[in-house]
């Protein structure tokens, strides 16, 4: 099947994409690391499961994999049909056929600012296997790059302390602080 | 015209609601002050700008109230269209038909957590003549209740350190940190 394969820019006309391949900046694409292990980055796309989505997303949180990947796909084609509001973003490491980044914003609307839109970053992560290539930093610039396209009049995300230099260093800087429903954590955790 | 007299349960029906109204919890609409200024907990409807929606929210933020109804219209039916997604509660003063409270939960679709969902609080703002009443309180419950009903394993919000004792006895605690992309930052503010 020709979506295992690695991939060509001729390739991504027959996958099955979040969305359009063009809303990702392409300098931030030239920017990943070229050489022998290759890596290209693009919209999640409908087949993405079996190219180990999940996996990657584990560093970042608990991911209680359903195995089920009817579930996975429903998931993503209620994603997609969310109109301009969710972006995935992976970064596929084409020799492997595996995914070793993914970002995600979603996009929200709001009736203030001029009925303005928010840029909610989530979801971050990068195979701890590929630490040292900037991937991480390419990671956030893409989806923040969507969002600034959006028309978004601010970009944001929610991190712990450890990674608020991480976060610095891809140009984002402080803000409030996150609060959480205390009786849904309790359980959950 | 129906939708400018003061409202009972039977005028709902005819009022075009962003969600259905059995998705706000009747224990916190039934805490709402009673006597002589009543109160009545709705979703938002799509004739609601002319009733002061926009300077509610003018305590929180800039609003830039673009004065085109037709817009602010326009936006409410994006949200809607938007399935399962953004969840507008507002509190009505029944005597002036003026909005005096507003908050907003919109449910973002996960893949980790078992294709989970994590309830985002939004834009929570009650009038300043009418502090003292409980109604922010309220106003957070019911999109809290909306998540939990929904299914969210994670309900969360961010704000300043101002409000931070106010969410706490709302049942929320401190978790992470918001950061915010500079450039875009530097170019609103």
């Amino acid at each position: 099947m020709i979506d295992t394969m690695p991939m060509t820019h001729a390739d991504l006309a027959s996958l099955d994409l979040m969305f359009l391949q063009e809303l990702i900046s392409p300098e931030v694409s030239a920017q990943l690391p070229s050489g022998v292990s290759k890596t290209q980055m693009r919209p999640l796309v409908s087949t993405d499961y079996k190219r180990r989505h999940l996996d990657v997303l584990s560093v970042l949180s608990i991911v209680n994999d359903l195995c089920e990947v009817l579930a996975w796909v429903s998931q993503f084609h209620a994603m997609r049909a969310t109109p301009n509001a969710y972006f995935s973003v992976i970064i596929l490491d084409k020799a492997s056929d595996k995914i070793v980044g993914v970002g995600t914003v979603f996009i929200e609307r709001k009736f203030l600012r001029g009925l303005g839109r928010v840029g909610h970053i989530e979801d971050i992560a990068v195979d701890r296997s590929q630490q040292g290539k900037k991937l991480g930093l390419r990671i956030i610039q893409a989806p923040t790059h969507i969002s600034e396209s959006g028309g978004c009049y601010k970009i944001i995300l929610n991190c712990n302390d450890t990674n608020i230099p991480f976060y610095r260093k891809c140009g984002y800087v402080k803000k409030e602080k996150e609060m959480m429903n205390l009786s849904i954590f309790y359980s959950f955790y």
